[in-house]
Order: structure tokens, then C-alpha cells, then sequence
């Protein structure tokens, strides 16, 4: 929705064309299935031109194509006070033997939490667009690139449920959110290790301190984090290193404090993190 | 999109939730496929309570238990200056020997054209839901809930397709623009006979002449029309029957002039309907 998702003066019409779609590949991606088909509606007023509209469908195709999805239908509504762009992705988890779909309801005391990449990035790419704050160029090109133009880790989802792990999700409301949502589905404690956090470099360049605020918290991370059994979980980090994806062990999974996420600091102290995730309805 | 396709003043929460699915339901119908699950994604703003939004869900899951319709999921986001909901459809045809999915490309010259149901009641409601005119108490309520609780034709879909039917479509875009729809994809010219038009009585009753117009080019009319060869024809209007549904054999497809709905009437005079049908981007 523009104005609440997107403002059309800090995204390209490509970009917010791969982003429709990247968005929820991630869904798809966190369950470790295999997309397939995508439906769009769009809800259109006079901020888009048609120009404009043939070049978000470039962006569209070229994520379905990097992501072998095909764009089947859709609808095309009038919607004169508010723009926006909605897909339904259909997907499957093949019956092949590696498992079930990932959930967030899986997790058990005793397994290791780990995420995939580096973290901060896409909130950090947000507060350099909105200008907020400043940054060399190296690290706005990436920042801008991680917000606008992220890249679902969908092989990765496939080759988590294939190594045998069970929970799984992306982190698009935030590291410390999600795994939140974890900790309540599954009914356990999750205890994060603040000093393993990967913050990604160009968000320590420029946001210093408050850069691990962004790694923690941040949203629109499509990122994968996931939690399973050390034997599982050393499976799951050898087949990410074999496709080249970064993986970090982050902290583990504990019986209580039941629906809750601490964090630990490195001299030892430690609190439960009370602040949530994005809101979906605060504007 | 409130105040594009429904207005709060004239249509409850529970017949919205029951139309979001319901015209969906129709365009699985249009193909003669079974639908199975939907996803749901709600545009909130102030305009929706808590409560209201229950007694959607209410109105949707009705409509999804009458046509075993599974909701599954959907996503929430705020949508500060246009509540909309978005509706997205998964459905299938059978591999039952009972033939493909009907479409709107395959009409054929000497193929004769046919309508379920009765027309004009769902413009005619919404111009009594507006109060730009008037009728008995009975012709509104029959009206009101043609405009606003739909019927889509799933069962009759899916028997035209068994009766070997193979070009169907649903005439939410009026019955005039949506068979021009036929006549081009198919490359066939179309000719309705005025007389024939199953104009609905209520409409008869309380717009008289106008009535007429609304048949023809009313839209949100969630009625099929379809053609076949006339010994197909006649084991559909048998297939129909069987359902209790009514079934009006309105026209036949010509092989010129190609692109065209010619409307013949009763004096002999014959006509090309320039006039189109619903525009989605006309607001």
C-alpha cells in the first residue's frame, strides 16, 4: 500500500515490481516449499502511468524467472485513494521424503537457533532512503539494495527442510519478533547471545551502536532464521555453506521461560525483550 | 475497494464477506472447476471495527462452507485511506474424461448462446440500494440481495462442462460486454435476440422499459452465458434443469462480422452493440 508499505519518490517501479513478488517467496521459502504460481491484483489510481506499470512488470517477471514463478492472473481494480499491489502465491512442498513444511510451532528445548546472512540491513537501507542518516556510497548502494530489492532465500528454505530441520521462518517483522512468534507457538524460551548477532558491516559503518538495534529489531529481513537439534543443526550449516550462504548460530532454544526471548549481554547480564515486532496495524 | 465496489451504507458486513468470495466463486464457475481454498487479504482502516470484521468473516465463511471453500490463510495490512479486501482463488478441474476447462475462445459459428437465470437484478438492486428508485418491498429485498449476496454458479459450471459445453464465461461485466469478450477472443460475431432476453420480473416490475437495458448491459450479474452446438445445447439446458436452474437460449454465434454482438429486434432491425461493458479503471 503506497504510503504505508513503498513511497514511490524511494523505490524504482522495477524494484517495487521484484519486491511484490520477493516478499512472499520468503512465505514460501521459511516453509521450505517450492513456488509455482502468483496472482496480482492491482489497485490503481493516477500514480502510476502505464510506463510505469510495464516496468513494475519487469521487476515482477524478473524475480518469477530467477524463482521459477510464473504469474498466471490477477485482477486490476480502480482504487483512487491509495495504490496498491497485492500477490497470492501458490507453492508446494513436494512429498520427497526431506520432511514436512518448516513451522514456528516445532521448536524444542535443547535445539540451537541460527539465522541465515547478515542482519540490519534492510532497516538500515530504509532510514538512508528516508535521509535520516548518511552513509558512503558502497554502503547506501547495498543498504538501498537490501531494502528495495531483497533477495527470498527460497534454495535455502529447501535445503533447510532437506537437512531434517523442522522450524523454520523469515524474520520480515524483525529478528527479536519473530522469534517471539517461535517462542509463544512452540511454548519454549528462546535465549539470544547479543554478541553473535551478524550485523552487517556496512550497518555497523554507518549506524554504529544503534546498528544492533536494527539487526535485532529491524524489519522487512528476509532472512531465514530456523532452530533445530545440534546434529540437525550442523547438517543445515554444511548444506548453506555449500550454497554459498552465511549461517550464524545465535543463541538456543530453553523450556522457560515459556513464550518469552532474553537476551544476553557480554558481561553476563541479561533481560527479556519486551518490545514486539512490526505492528501491522499502527500507521 | 470501499466506495469503487461497495459503499458501508448499502451492503452489511456479512453480505460483504459473503460477496468477497462469491464473486471469486463465479470465475471458478466460469470454468466449469471445483474451487478448494482461498486466501484473504484485508486493507483496514477506521471504517472497520473489530466487530465488523467478525461478522465479515461470518459472511465469508458462509459462503465458503456453501461451496467447499477452504480459507487458508491471507495476510492484514493497513490501508490508512482505502479499506479493501482482496480475494484470491484456488480451484481445479478434474482430470474426469469430462473435458477441459471451459473458456471464451472457443465459440463457433452455428454454436447457439445461452444464459442461466434471469437478468438485470443485480444493477437493478444496486439503483434501489442508491435510492434513485423505487419498488414494492418485495422486488427490494429480492433485488438488494441479487446486488449484494451473489449466487455463483459452481454447480452449474462444472454440469455445462460435463454436457460437453467448452465456452462459458460469468457476465459480472454486463451480458453485452462480456459475449463482445467471446466474440473477440473466439473471432466470431455474436446475435442476440432482443425478445428472448430473460429480463428479470422484479426488474420488469419496478424499471419497466429500462429494465431491458440493465439485462443487457448491467454488470455484477453473476449468471453464465455459454454457447455449444445445438445437440450439446440441449443436453445442457437438460443438465440445468436437472439443477432446477433455469437456462434461456438467447442467440446464436455467426461467422461475421467477426468482434461483434449484434442485438436483433423484434421488428426485424439489427444492430451492433457499440456500448461496452463494465470499465475497470472508469472511476
Amino acid at each position: 500500500v503506497e504510503d504505508v508499505h513503498f513511497r514511490l519518490s524511494t523505490i524504482t517501479w522495477e524494484e517495487l515490481g521484484w519486491k511484490s513478488l520477493a516478499v512472499n517467496l520468503s512465505d514460501i521459502a521459511a516453509m521450505g516449499g517450492q513456488p509455482r504460481y502468483a496472482l496480482l491484483t492491482l489497485g490503481l489510481n493516477d500514480s502510476a502511468s502505464v510506463e510505469d506499470l510495464q516496468t513494475y512488470a519487469r521487476g515482477l517477471a524478473s524475480a518469477g524467472r530467477e524463482f521459477s514463478t510464473i504469474i498466471v492472473g490477477g485482477d486490476i481494480v480502480a482504487s483512487p485513494k491509495a495504490l496498491f499491489f497485492t500477490v497470492a502465491l501458490y507453492g508446494l512442498v513436494p512429498e520427497d521424503g526431506m520432511g514436512p513444511p518448516m513451522t514456528r510451532s516445532s521448536a524444542r528445548p535443547g535445539d540451537l537457533v541460527a539465522v541465515t546472512g547478515e542482519l540490519g540491513k534492510s532497516a538500515a537501507g530504509l532510514r538512508l532512503l528516508s535521509g535520516t542518516h548518511s552513509a558512503s556510497a558502497e554502503a547506501l548502494a547495498a543498504l538501498r539494495q537490501a531494502h528495495n530489492r531483497p533477495r527470498p532465500r527460497v534454495k535455502e528454505g529447501f535445503a533447510l527442510r532437506a537437512s531434517g530441520v523442522q522450524t523454520a521462518l523469515d524474520i520480515s517483522d524483525g529478528l527479536a519478533g519473530d522469534l517471539g512468534h517461535v517462542a509463544r507457538l512452540s511454548h519454549v524460551g528462546i535465549r539470544l547471545a547479543a554478541q553473535e548477532l551478524p550485523v552487517h558491516p556496512f550497518v555497523r559503518e554507518a549506524f554504529g551502536e544503534e546498528g544492533f538495534g536494527l539487526a535485532l529489531f529491524g524489519g522487512e529481513e528476509y532472512e531465514l532464521a530456523f532452530t533445530a537439534p545440534p546434529r540437525v543443526m550442523s547438517l543445515a550449516c554444511s548444506a548453506l555453506g555449500r550454497l554459498g550462504t552465511g549461517v550464524t548460530v545465535v543463541g538456543e532454544v530453553l523450556a522457560e521461560p515459556a513464550g518469552k526471548v532474553l537476551l544476553t549481554r557480554p558481561d553476563g547480564s541479561e533481560e527479556a525483550i519486551e518490545r514486539g515486532g512490526y505492528d501491522h496495524l499502527r500507521v
